[in-house]
């Protein structure tokens, strides 16, 4: 049951201590039935609290005192700094873009979590034009700053920096005339001329720049509407938005329906000379009810009822440490982090007290596109630059998570104020489904089955137009699915005739645009310590005499001495010249990650296979100068590399900008070191081709949008642990036939049943804002909320 | 609700009326809180009525009144088939095998359930050496019998027969002389003598036959204790059991410790002479416990409470009509099918009214072994012989599905009887845990979510030692996953170290040998009709120039007008020259059937899509003579044929034995037809490399051993036709900065809360059989139980 006594300890003063944990379930006072029968109340579905193996979380993000404090320690006149607040500030000002926990060397984090060691001194990453550690921290008189000095290239160049204010395009506008915004509302029906009541919105593509020397992008108009991503109406313009001074800022090209022009006057003298050709009639952008998430269509049988619902009858099974953002569930135990890059987290993955990973962490997010049109083509998103961590979003109890889940906060910062959202982490338990394992036997002890559970933590980034669902879902018997789900909008193109190839129609004259989705996890697995080997194992044919079998020429056999059977190779891969790997061909074989000198009982090196999911895909298109050495980690499925604290990562939020000169590269870490028995990291990769057709729309399904990727035991064990579970049952034949079976369930009562409590309605606030000086900042509008949220996706003219 | 008049009805006078549904919740009374609140009871969790398009499934399993009717018939002197019940037969008597519903053609079944034609005609197959067509049914004066010729060769030989009774390897047992019997004794510390308290027993290899010239298996000698799957002795012969006269039965070799022998004289020479170089001490073979499933180890953190369940507070969502074996959900709806042969298949499945599937069915589960001794490299298993729906075993409730799940029974003939499980199959909704779409958004109609859920058709054969899920998931999207996941006992061998390379150590000296899992699946899918085509979609890397972009020599430009992207190919493949396919490296690409002539309102023919799932593998192994022609369909992901009345499966129950000589010979389908708007069948497969490792003891777990594949509408639709459901909630901004969000969840409450009932306790009875004359037999003996279920795979000597 859960215990009572520990509910006021979720309201308590730890660093997270913005608001209470939210409960969807009141506490009531217990109830009886009247007629006679024994049930009861059930507790609420409060989760007991967890028990971290070491009380500090080291990779817990910076609270919102934390981060002011810091902030204000830089804005000191004795730092010299000469800083603009970012909300304020031009474009030539020195702003600060974030302020982050800076995560410790892992050998010191290691020795803390051992008890050999203090806690690890805290720094803060606080990058303008550079990133510079701060600490130690608490900002004291021993706080001092230095350059970071991890990245590949030590300069970041200002093109390629990161979105700081959403104002910042705004001095680009000036070519908006009202000849231009009359001519745009003849051919398109809608316009911009910088006003609220604008009916049109345009959008970037990225990267933004090669190698930072300038910043360029091509916007492509669309229609102000709900899901205005499928709402493009054929128009682009290239400008150029570099350096510090807007008034060097201009449009390069413009194209209208396959017309290029070199200038806007060129344009609009082809406009007013009717030389211009125009689009045909556009049924889909007259009406644009159906890029909306309402509800269509006859309701289905039965579907006014409410679908069955996960109800932990005697108390939740997880334990959930508010303070330090621990869980631990089944003999599983991890600390979450979250950072402005990436979101949600996992450290120090235990199972059964032992680590098995030191951190699980997506690194990067790409979305490469095709297209007969300038902006499609050009488009090769790397979310980390948007910054999927501070695009995490509240999430919706009951839809995006079962109604029981627990719901963590994650506090973000950015220039413009640090965002505390109370639900961007949940936490919950399903019913699998499925039996763990089971057989149907009839000697003592054969005949029973364990249930199936998972424990799953979520997060959910609407990067502008698409949402990611992030899932960590953990199995009693040691393994972990990694998946990622997609949904939301598609990035729409125009569709014609020439459009052909580059994606699917999924209306009139609307097209998904064919494009890849590549994201990558750092797996930085400990398997019995931090010494491990890459295992490769690999099936083939192989025909082979076997001396048992008599020579098929004899005429009373049927089969030959000959065998045509399968043989497994094992191959310890030791550099990293050969660590950057492909699934094979029929998936015959795989790789996992083994500690060579720590055997299991019988004589196998102990390990963690790395096995494919749903689509275990990598990147299709090698050499493009968009994503030319910037995102190399996606050409593979896996690769395999020493770990070190100076790599690591294999992005950074500047990637995406410079694809020519990348600030990560990640093809630099694989040079030629040892990997036998070393720490090493594993980068793996989920994915999806995305050919888009019509059911992706209005929203891309995660019924089939996504992938993922297992971490399962290796001979890790000595056998299956997942027979230590007591729900689960065995039975024995009855001695008299006829009778039922006799059966175990381990004092476990599946049926076990009380009265549930009544969960609370549902609800849904805003997340909170706070200033740079710490405090509550007055909520925004809608319009705030969407200028921040949707970033280069959708910007509005403001003039 | 559940329609409470309608309860009595599942108790009705259907086909399948040997029993009450069952049901795991009593109805009780309605109860009131004491405190005044107003939950009140929930209605049993009992399924709505379904209503099949047409009031006959076609597909429907005879009963025993109906075997037992169509038996007599055959057995009456005006046959003159000389017939004896197998029951208590000889191997030379001529007996009846099965009795069983022969499937209309196609062309009938569809008239019938468009309402153009009658109920078709029913037929019984009826293979006795060969298979016989009885009908029409039910029988009367114009029911005839004639061969059945649907397969690639017309008599079936004998030695590739069936098993029809558990004690027809008996006569061979004459070796087992007391100084053999000795010998074992001391070699292995267990022995066979015969009797009942016989500690060794023996299995057999498979197949049995290369052409159907003569019968040879492989005897394998185990511990008769539970698991003995994981206890072999290391001790093999090779008899010859030929043909219907058990007098020439021999035993041509016996393999100890890799010495081989002729004769058992021979051997016991060696025995006797201090020769004979004995296997090391086995500490694995002494102590049986970690072959059983009994509980060991520490319990988890909280494992003493039972984990979430799944409760439908408002009712259940689905529909079941137990006359007709008929399930709805959520506008999806199919009668279900049930053989000896494979078990559960799936007819006519509909969504929204729309037949998208005509027939979904397992085909056959190959599962071929390697290894470095005669028994495991001479397997190479095809479960159809088995009889994976005789297989079928009832599921134990709350662990193999969920408690709420609603069971149907299934029965199945064999020449011993009739038995008839109550079950067989299981059918439940789960919430997925995620959303199918969502999208956080700020304009109108652009936040919410669509709850997921999943309708689950289940049914789980233990052949011998392993157990198979099978899963068919439906979606509210369109998507069907089917996944059939493994457990149950590893065909384990004798470890030493010459084994390396042919499986993992899981023991002292026990093994799992290398083996992989092909399963193959009967996908008649029809989009709009019948007339369909195979669509082949590839991407691939194109160079294109591009006008809108400057060349890369002129200074000012970073990119160049050279574009490196992805392209779309689409091909309509003509004929079935070109129709065996695997799925592309890095899956780029994949097949779809398609209806070219009928498009969406986008202009695209609509069409499903066959997605690989989890484990996207073909069979290894090419060549070997034990699976030289019988399992072609193996060495491909999918492949696409016409469909035929007279190609109704890819396999037939006496494959197995005939490599050389297949009754269905799988390439012969494809002999170039033209595959252009002709009705089709896809036929794919669901598998497994299996190396096993240290965890898959005692039972391979369900976690990893699993494969899947997906069916998907493309462009089936004009758009996703989740967005109908109810079961959704879609957002609205507050006008108000800080106010609440607004929300729709049209109605639907997700907190809906009632009390639910008290489910029945646990409780688990044997299946039910009928002996050839209808009648109930008395239950059998656990030992009787085992023999028939076990088959092969463990056989005890009984002299």
């Amino acid at each position: 049951m859960a215990d009572r006594g520990s509910y006021m300890l979720f309201f308590g003063t730890g660093p997270n201590k913005f608001s209470a944990q939210e409960h969807l379930y009141p506490s009531t006072s217990d109830s009886r039935l009247e007629n006679g029968e024994r049930l009861e109340q059930c507790a609420p579905p409060i989760p007991p609290i967890a028990k971290p193996p070491a009380p500090t979380n080291l990779w817990a993000s910076l609270t919102v005192p934390e981060t002011t404090s810091i902030q204000k320690w830089l804005e000191s006149p004795d730092r010299n700094l000469n800083l603009t607040r970012a909300v304020d500030s031009a474009l030539s000002d020195n702003v600060i873009f974030i302020i982050e926990t800076f995560y410790p060397p892992k050998a010191e984090a290691v020795a803390y979590l051992a008890g050999l060691g203090p806690v690890p001194q805290k720094y803060a990453r606080v990058p303008f034009i550079r990133d510079y550690l701060v600490g130690p921290l608490p900002v004291g008189n021993d706080t001092t700053m230095k350059p970071l000095d991890i990245y590949h290239s030590h300069d970041i160049p200002f093109n390629a920096r990161g979105y700081v204010n959403p104002n910042e395009l705004q001095s680009i506008w000036s070519f908006i005339t009202p000849e231009l915004s009359d001519a745009m509302q003849d051919l398109f029906g809608a316009t911009a001329r910088g006003n609220a009541n604008d009916t049109l919105v345009t959008g970037a593509s990225g990267p933004f720049s090669f190698d930072g020397k300038r910043r360029r992008m091509w916007f492509l108009w669309r229609k102000n509407v709900p899901g205005p991503y499928l709402h493009p109406v054929n128009f682009f313009m290239y400008v150029d938005v570099s350096g510090t001074d807007p008034s060097m800022w201009k449009v390069l090209k413009t194209v209208y329906n396959h017309q290029i022009y070199n200038t806007l006057d060129d344009f609009l003298s082809a406009y007013r000379n009717g030389t211009l050709i125009r689009t045909p009639t556009r049924p889909d952008t007259e009406d644009y009810s159906w890029t909306t998430r309402k509800r269509v269509g006859e309701p289905r049988d039965l579907d006014h009822l409410p679908g069955p619902r996960l109800v932990s009858f005697a108390g939740l099974r997880f334990r959930v440490d508010r303070t330090t953002q621990y869980v631990s569930w089944m003999g599983w135990g991890m600390y979450l982090g979250f950072d402005r890059d990436m979101g949600l987290s996992l450290w120090d993955i235990r199972l059964k007290g032992e680590r098995i990973i030191y951190q699980l962490a997506p690194q990067e997010a790409i979305a490469q596109y095709s297209g007969n049109d300038p902006m499609q083509t050009t488009t090769a998103w790397q979310d980390r630059y948007f910054g999927m961590g501070s695009a995490v979003r509240d999430m919706l109890p009951g839809y995006d998570c079962p109604l029981e889940a627990v719901y963590l906060p994650a506090t973000t910062y950015s220039g413009l104020g640090s965002i505390v959202r109370e639900r961007a982490i949940c936490v919950f338990e399903m019913d699998s489904g499925r039996p763990v394992t089971r057989h149907t036997g009839y000697m003592e002890g054969e005949f029973g089955a364990v249930k199936g559970h998972l424990l799953t933590v979520r997060s959910i980034s609407t990067v502008g137009n698409y949402d990611y669902v992030f899932d960590y879902m953990f199995q009693i018997d040691g393994t972990i699915e990694v998946r990622v789900s997609a949904s939301g909008y598609l990035q729409g193109g125009y569709w014609e005739p020439s459009q052909e190839g580059y994606g699917g129609r999924i209306r009139d004259t609307t097209m998904g645009n064919l494009h890849d989705h590549v994201i990558n996890f750092k797996v930085d697995l400990d398997i019995v310590g931090s010494s491990n080997s890459l295992l490769e194992t690999t099936t083939s044919q192989e025909s082979v005499q076997q001396p048992w079998f008599d020579p098929i020429e004899e005429e009373d056999d049927d089969w030959g001495s000959t065998v045509i059977q399968q043989k497994i190779t094992k191959r310890i891969i030791e550099t990293e010249d050969e660590s950057k790997l492909k699934y094979p061909a029929n998936f015959q074989g795989g790789y996992a990650i083994v500690n060579q000198e720590e055997k299991n009982s019988w004589g196998s090196p102990r390990g963690y296979a790395i096995n494919a999911g749903y689509n275990p895909i990598h990147n299709t298109v090698v050499g493009s100068r968009r994503l030319l050495n910037n995102a190399n980690w996606a050409r593979y499925n896996l690769a395999v590399s020493r770990r070190k604290d100076t790599e690591i990562s294999s992005s950074s939020m500047w990637n995406m900008n410079l694809p020519g000169a990348p600030t990560v590269d990640f093809h630099r870490f694989f040079d030629g070191e040892n990997i036998v028995q070393e720490d090493l990291v594993a980068w793996v990769n989920v994915g999806m081709h995305h050919l888009p057709h019509a059911e992706d729309s209005p929203n891309t399904k995660t019924t089939i949008a996504m992938s993922s990727f297992l971490l399962t035991p290796l001979n890790y064990f000595d056998s299956d642990i997942s027979l230590d579970s007591r729900n689960a049952i065995l039975l024995t034949a009855p001695k008299t036939p006829g009778d039922n079976w006799a059966y175990d369930d381990n004092g476990v009562k599946q049926d076990f049943t009380c009265i549930p409590q009544q969960p609370k309605p549902f609800e849904y606030s805003a997340f909170r804002t706070y200033d740079a000086e710490g405090n509550l900042a007055k909520p925004e509008t809608v319009e705030e909320m969407r200028k921040v949220a949707e970033l280069y996706h959708r910007v509005k003219v403001e003039l």
